[in-house]
């Protein structure tokens, strides 16, 4: 029996396969949103490694505020253009200072964001089509000191809590891999360069029927003609229904940008491969929650994980734990068909004894509850016992923000 | 029996109130997020109210952008001093020209936004404490001419959805009640000027027992010395206990300022009421959702309400009428433990056509459910018949955003 | 005989009266370079008293980078509206901690700056025309050091010069005081509330008949229509005319607003009384020099003097103190046209021992110059020894810079 | 006989030479207030060409209030790092669309920045050490459409006056090549990496004395130790020594970086060769005059030059034109000491009528003035001919502003 506030029930629902309409929604790593979030995740990132690098610990910072303002653009078959730049402002606070070392906190920004920003979108024009701002407040030293201190566990920034569930539903691996195979696959591998990088897939499950909504900004030097567009949004299309084959059985209905008008060839076509070029701004924390869904049929968290410090922003641990530990139940504990996970935390109190830490259980028909309490508080108490473990992953890079 | 496409199945969970963890939190009106959401919502306001004066319709608009990044004070007893300004910047678009009429957009917006914050946080000096700036991109003018038809349903601007739940549980009622009294009852009737306007109030139920973590900035000016903090204090518990058992007859623990340390005389004092003066930044959409409140229990949607156009912004109306809908059958029909409500859009439809609209009703025990289904759906479809009606009683403040 | 390296010499030249050409501009309080210039240094005044207070010696600040970013209005016979904010950045350096004690620099600054808007600038809403920023970065720690110690002489901060002259010439006089009076006297006095006060007036002398070029920025809410403004104008044109004749005897010609179009109705009107609500921007240091008027007849120097911290910024040390030894030169001694007196510094050394202070006498025909060396000297010399005189001077308010 | 209002004067004067004392000051193109003006001024060229291109004409624009803040660095023998990014913000007015065309004003201006920047300072690191940003207001249509008509004699956008003097004097010469030859000579050609392209150098003749003061931050990773700074320093006072000879016979004196102090191996040392990196902001129309100097013994205009549009910007047509006019009449007229020229303009009026061009020559011993007169008003009559001589020239880059 653990000593930490642990409360594992079993939960009664209908359970999601089974519910009659599901929505999930994912923002692809080239929506203005997901941007935002990539660059705020990257940029503490950069810091971490630079924080330990010269002063043996991570010190505070938080880089979530990333704002992106959109710029114009004047896309065209064969090639467009960008006519004013898409702003984007790396804002937030860090640690500028320690034992009397000067940290070069937004010069490694800024290098860092724009090769974030060429990775993710190699269209983009970074000599040109956009302007790269950078304001760091200062970190609070009394956290500085703190963070120093070896062998410490953090108290909790914040009263706040995470949330986390497993198994994804068939709907969810299909909303996830959609976007993720359209780049890293289609584009990457199969080398269909006329795909952006913008791609918001909705899915929608009305009992045994799957429509996904599919807004992908194409990228206009690729695409010669509306003809050549057409013959993309097909390929795309038969690229998604057979992808979404592999994980259900229900009938999939896909459609690609559905506001598209061809007759007057008002059609999704982009510059850099991003909507961000002309006309949607961007903000951490508004997409995709740390699992790379938006999932209402779910608990969910609003805190934003990109960007913030993994040693005592609460928001950030509590929900990357809470993923990892309901994941970890699912895939142990058989006869499950969900499970939520929440971590509270109150401010002030050390960030492994949570205000509580709730699972919920959904059994399957027919398999007994009692037996899984025990297992479940294991686990839930292994991951408190090591906070450490999700600090390191994230400076690691082994744990995705959105 | 309904043309749309609406759906309203029975759901079969462990009712809220029944449920051994439940979560809820509220960010008060004077927390970061908060003003950002009340600056970008009442900006919104006074440019619908513009637009109808200056072109008889609402234009595009979409303020939802705000963002506060906070300054740098030195609270002290009996009165400290705010050193650097918090800085304020409202952004988004906004369409500035419309038939020939220039619109003063940004000048309206300057004027809004400093009325918004002397009658939101009486103790912050806006001539000194604040920056407040403005960067109004423009709007689309294509949206403009649609927005200009009369008659005409518009067309939703994203594939999208919005949620809504009812009828609130008693943990719901104790929290959103607890800030909401604190300011308007106990500071401005019973005259308590200590209390600060940035108010968090964090609930967690565990079966019988209702734990209340408060985070309260108090006001430095109104309070001598330590002293008198520590009876403030006891006066804020008191009264949020008093006030709870008017909700609930569950056990209720009420924490205020956990992080305080008393001996060392380091608690929550502001100079202005609000975390914005020293640390804490804000953004829209980051806080509460626009039933007032945070419910990891429940379905939540991720789109910032706030500031968003109440015309074709499908976040916003989607989100607002699930709750009026959700409402309204918890209200109307008999034997209902909760209700969930889902609207989803696709890109290019109108409004009053959604994807889906789906209902998910939890029945009482030994309630039939069947009946139930004509009478929910008559209500969706109504309301999605008159989609101007959420139009029109948010540009009359009916409706509240968060 | 003085150590310093003073330099007197006898400066041969066609005296200024009787060049055939002669040019004098002044640019009025409410021209966007004058707004700027009276911004940084009424902010840097505040700092001043404020470091004084605080910590008992002036710290290293220079806030002399103030940027104004015109607006955009509809002026309009009767009121029209500012729709478009002007745009002020007060942005320098400043010290903003001392011995532990932390310095309110920006949060002075803007209450500062607003209290200078509505003092010079009644037309102008506060409320909603202008957007008010405010970014200092920190000042060099090492001065902040420097500074502390009583008794000590500055170093110069930049090898760089100041210039000065006198007396006046007829045409020095009537350009500046054509400004002066056409504010202090015809508006406030007399109350010709048309009149705004964005005028700049452009002297021309060619041999005995002077030309005064004025654009005065009308307000517009004083002023009914087409009718009004042109008496305005003519009363402007008498009372100008008037004024010149206390000057000279010399034909005076008086322009107002040349590039009114009055058919088409089209003139010189402003909402606020300054044409940065509409077009033109503003910066520190590109208007009147520190003796108020931009003569291009006479020695000038490039350096900005409003804003400058006046304990170690040669640039405005020097400027201010080479106008007040000319100026007592030329009123102590007899027979002399015209004096220019030109300071020099060397970064690093004493600010009292510099490169060479150069004067340069251009003495009135048949005056020998021999015996005015001494003088001149001495007067150099007593400026020298006493170099927190011009600090003083500044600190109080007692010498404009623009 | 010209019907232009042209008026030239003997003008009796110590010649330059013979004065006792002469300043002299020019700031290198790495000095903060010089990158300022190349950048404006660069992107006023790139404008230029675009317009041309797109539109047939040049487009109303001034790209003029380019402002650039100072970033922090930590320089070190053998190579420091820069930690604070340098700030650079181009701002100002441009024509965004024309007659249907969309002109991509604030991307080229982008651009044509970055590579202004590598060209002129090959040790910045563009990837991290600067955040370019760019904000430019729209210019107005009226212009736009003035701007448009062939054979147009354009109107002057203000009362404003140019001013040019010639020939140079040694010490002008001496200042100006000095910074010139470090650059392109001795560093480019000659190899010596360590000199840095912040140089700025200020001259002082007293009688027969030549004395330059030179500050030129010094590159710090091509600088093994103080050894090798103090042997750099030599290098650079023999170069400049012997360049002085060949342009006077007086005696010179050069000093290198005199606040240096050797012994706390304080020196001017610099990462990017720019003291841009630390401390130093920069304006346009702050530093040296169109022709590359600050001159006090000569007349001077206020008037920023560079980024100005070279069509109806007075200050900058007067002021290039005014230099223009004097060298040819220096160059052409035998028995001249020296010339100046001024340019006076009326709002409103053709700029090929100024309200007055005066010209001033000071005569050599024993020479006569009125056969000059003639030849003089040729010249000046021949330049105001053809306004777009200037026009064409800036354009072309075939004119230095700065």
């Amino acid at each position: 029996m653990s000593q930490r506030n642990i409360c594992v029930e079993q939960y009664l629902e209908t359970p999601i396969e089974k519910q009659q309409i599901e929505l999930v929604e994912r923002k692809g790593i080239g929506h203005p949103d997901s941007i935002a979030d990539g660059l705020a995740e990257s940029v503490s990132r950069a810091l971490c490694k630079e924080y330990i690098d010269k002063c043996g610990v991570i010190l505070h910072h938080n880089t979530d505020e990333t704002q992106i303002a959109a710029g114009h653009s004047i896309p065209r078959f064969g090639g467009g253009s960008v006519i004013h730049p898409i702003y984007i402002l790396l804002v937030g606070r860090a640690t500028k200072a320690f034992n009397g070392v000067d940290i070069a906190t937004d010069t490694i920004a800024l290098k860092t964001a724009r090769r974030y920003l060429k990775e993710t979108l190699p269209n983009l024009d970074l000599e040109s089509d956009i302007v790269l701002d950078c304001k760091f407040g200062r970190g609070s030293s009394d956290l500085s000191d703190v963070f120093g201190r070896p062998g410490y566990v953090p108290m909790a920034n914040d009263t706040s809590f995470g949330v986390g569930h497993a198994p994804f539903s068939e709907l969810e691996n299909i909303v996830y891999n959609t976007e993720r195979s359209l780049i890293e696959d289609l584009k990457k591998k199969r080398g269909m360069q006329a795909v952006g990088e913008d791609i918001k897939v909705m899915g929608l499950r009305n009992g045994e029927d799957i429509t996904l909504t599919i807004c992908c900004g194409m990228v206009d030097k690729y695409i010669d003609d509306i003809g050549a567009y057409i013959s993309y949004k097909e390929q795309i299309q038969n690229y998604v229904e057979d992808l979404a084959a592999k994980y259900t059985n229900r009938k999939v209905s896909v459609f690609i940008n559905t506001a598209d008008d061809i007759k007057s060839e008002s059609v999704f076509l982009t510059v850099t491969g991003t909507s961000a070029e002309m006309g949607d701004d961007g903000s951490v924390g508004r997409g995709n929650r740390s699992n790379g869904l938006i999932t209402p049929n779910r608990p969910m968290s609003m805190e934003a994980t990109s960007g913030k410090n993994p040693i005592n922003h609460i928001g950030k641990i509590y929900n990357l734990m809470s993923t990892q530990i309901a994941r970890r139940i699912a895939a142990e504990i058989d006869g499950i068909d969900d499970v939520y996970v929440k971590l509270l935390s109150q401010i002030g109190k050390p960030i492994d004894q949570p205000l509580v830490a709730s699972v919920q259980i959904s059994v399957k028909d027919g398999v007994k509850f009692d037996s899984m309490r025990k297992e479940a508080e294991g686990i839930v108490d292994e991951w408190l016992c090591d906070t450490k473990k999700i600090t390191e992953m994230v400076s690691k890079g082994e744990l995705n923000t959105f």
